[in-house]
């Protein structure tokens, strides 16, 4: 794979406005280097995230010019690094989702210390990917790029395609060639260019790293690759829209979706950055992930005590987390075992039931990664993992309509009748 | 058919409380009823609707409170028949859906004046059924009722099913049984009753209509039959949220998708209200309607100069449309001709196209309910019936992911290639 490092991309970045962003800081050795689109680190190769001159000193006015702002991510914009007049630029202006007070739910899992959902499936292609993307765009602005780009199976694909439209980048978005046809739908609709690669989503991956470091990818900014440090900072504002929607105030526990792990620490980093500018009150909090068993290496490794995660071949109906390798993993232990929270797993079954649940309870039909959280909030809330006098709070990350599959096969008519109230009466309902 | 008429309902409601609302009045011959679970006229069997004590006087004062409301329709409940209250029982709290600013849709169309999507496919269930559920689910709760019922082939089933489920009712639903899986899957995990009906949609109508009349039927409110004065009230809220979010402000044009008509109607009532309360100034504006040419029968009278619209036997691909003998067709021809307006339609293969144009241009993947809005715009701006220099707002009222077979035969991958960049290059991609 050819890594570009941050000398390499220097030169032409060094008057970039990116808000608040100061540089990029290596998450390995904390060496420093220019904002720009790099994503490995020059001194060790570890993964660059973003360093930020935070607006510290006046909580109250910050707080004030975020509740005056707009009802999507933009509010934070003194938080993210993105231009400060960023609401003004042609985006799908995702967030500021519903936190929806789950009382229905609550009351089945026995939980009486308060229970919300974030649903992240209100964002404009429904799923949290509209977050990340939105500040890969404002980066790619910054950099010059003319083409967004990602390898996807699923939600990214969409919300790339619909954030370039948007914005008026070009777009060209690569996936295995023997994707389901309504998800070719959904990520080719948008009108940018989709290609289907002959070969598995590894294969993908490994075209798009080549692509990169080639001629022909030059311009191209992918969102989750050369563009990863910018991206994954669309996470926090999870974190920052949990804590404003109780009022300024952290949970007691937040269960989260684990895939990579960055959505993961990302929530962390923003509820520390929430503590330091003193928008909200410092005090304990519990961090839990959530995988399906079919595709579990970091929910293996809490549980075995290792700080190593051990890459598994994903085999779970829960797409949207199945990575085998988890990048963040490390990390991801690391912050659940710090904050007394944990990691944990259903299968695939528990997945359905869980989706059914939500659904049932509070209208909510969530994708399979919902279905994830919320049967992980079930098991840890029986193991007592989970204090139920406690509030807590569970994200669902995507929309059920794209996982229709997960569900269909068990969900159904009560009754198929004539139509006459003879009939009808018979069949038990009225 | 059971006709329930005011006076059968009035003993049991007379101390209702649904906010502003004051009685019932009759469309057609403006006789006023009690607050009730009733549709039809006593005197006349005309279609009964809310009639208001609206909040005058004091412009200023309601405006404010209302921008203090929360981020769904009950920020205009002053205007609304829902108790006070409203907010804080258990809902969906649909609404507040973002009006986009459409200027790359513009620029394709030469809009000049300034062009808006209205976009509903942002509601909890992602179509604006969402809003007239939501009223009609306050009204149920008012009346005693215990289940929510319907009849649906798509967006309806979905909206009852999730309100239900957050609000506590028991829920049945009624749908043909042949309906396509997928739709089938959306109806019914919300976990509520579904009963395929062996018929046709008409059939399943029939059905609910005995219902009614029977003592089965006893605490059961069919959102859009005996509550439906209040549900049809939930449509106002669009004119409400697009004049707000232009600024307290009625825009030149707006183009509304018919199926019964009644959304369009009460949009335009809508607007009337802001007009009277001193919300918005007193200007012309100009409504216009949008039909399939499948099912195009008011646009026919429309053309025809008619001021009755003869049923047609539906045939398109925008199926949420797709009603043949239109209830409100007459009093969409009346506001379509009072504001100046008109009601166009295009075919099938233009509501594909318009679907993604709005895709490749903003990012909005519609419902074909949608396709047909902005393909009439494009057709009445071509016809000049829409004037470019204004500003004009359009709506889409659904979500793309559930008709998702409208654009999958013409909507696929721009290339499939082995995985190398020398395979890419000879694609003519980069
Ligand atoms: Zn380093
Ligand atoms: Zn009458």
């Amino acid at each position: 794979m050819a890594v570009q490092t941050a000398q390499n991309a220097a030169d032409s970045t060094t008057s970039v406005d990116l808000g608040p962003a100061a540089a990029l800081s290596c998450r390995e050795c904390g060496e420093r280097s220019p904002l720009g689109p790099v994503f490995a680190c020059q001194a060790c190769f570890g993964p660059l995230e973003v360093a930020y001159d935070l607006p510290v000193g006046d909580p109250e006015g910050l707080r004030k010019r975020i509740e005056a702002g707009p009802n999507s991510i933009w509010r934070y914009a003194p938080l993210l690094p993105v231009p400060a007049d960023v609401a003004s630029q042609p985006n799908l202006n995702p967030g500021f989702t519903k936190l929806i007070k789950a009382d229905n739910l609550a009351r089945e899992l026995g939980v009486t210390g308060g229970l919300h959902v974030k649903d992240d499936s209100g964002n404009p292609t429904h799923s949290f990917k509209d977050r990340v993307v939105a500040i890969a765009v404002e980066a790619a602005r910054a950099f010059g790029f003319t083409t967004l780009s990602c390898s996807s199976t699923g939600n990214l694909a969409g919300a790339v395609g619909a954030a370039a439209a948007r914005s008026g980048f070009r777009s060209c978005v690569f996936i295995p060639h023997d994707l389901e046809a309504g998800k070719v739908v959904m990520a080719a609709v948008y009108g940018g260019d989709l290609v289907g690669i002959e070969g598995n989503y590894d294969d993908v991956n490994r075209f798009c790293s080549e692509l990169i470091g080639d001629p022909v990818g030059e311009g191209w900014g992918f969102v989750n690759v050369n563009l990863r440090p910018y991206y994954g900072e669309g996470s926090k504002t999870l974190a920052y829209e949990i804590c404003e929607q109780l009022g300024w105030r952290i949970p007691d526990n937040i269960v989260i979706p684990i895939a990579s792990g960055s959505q993961l620490t990302k929530i962390d980093k923003g509820i520390k950055e929430l503590i330091a500018l003193g928008l909200v009150e410092d005090r304990p909090y519990r961090i839990f992930g959530a995988q399906a068993e079919g595709c579990s290496p970091v929910s293996r490794a809490f549980k075995d005590g290792h700080d190593v995660v051990r890459p598994v071949k994903p085999d779970t109906i829960a797409k949207s987390l199945a990575i085998g390798n988890p990048a963040d993993g490390p990390y991801v232990l690391d912050i659940c075992r710090r904050t007394g929270g944990a990691v944990e797993d259903v299968n695939d079954e528990q997945v359905v039931d869980a989706i059914k649940l939500l659904a049932r309870t509070e209208g909510v039909f969530a994708e399979t990664a919902g279905g994830v959280t919320v049967g992980v909030l079930r098991k840890l809330i029986e193991t007592g993992a989970i204090d139920p006098a406690e509030d807590t709070v569970v994200l669902n990350t995507g929309d059920g309509l794209k996982t229709l599959d997960a569900v269909a096969p068990t969900t159904g008519p009560s009754a198929t009748i004539r139509p006459s109230l003879e009939a009808f009466r018979e069949a038990g309902l009225a």
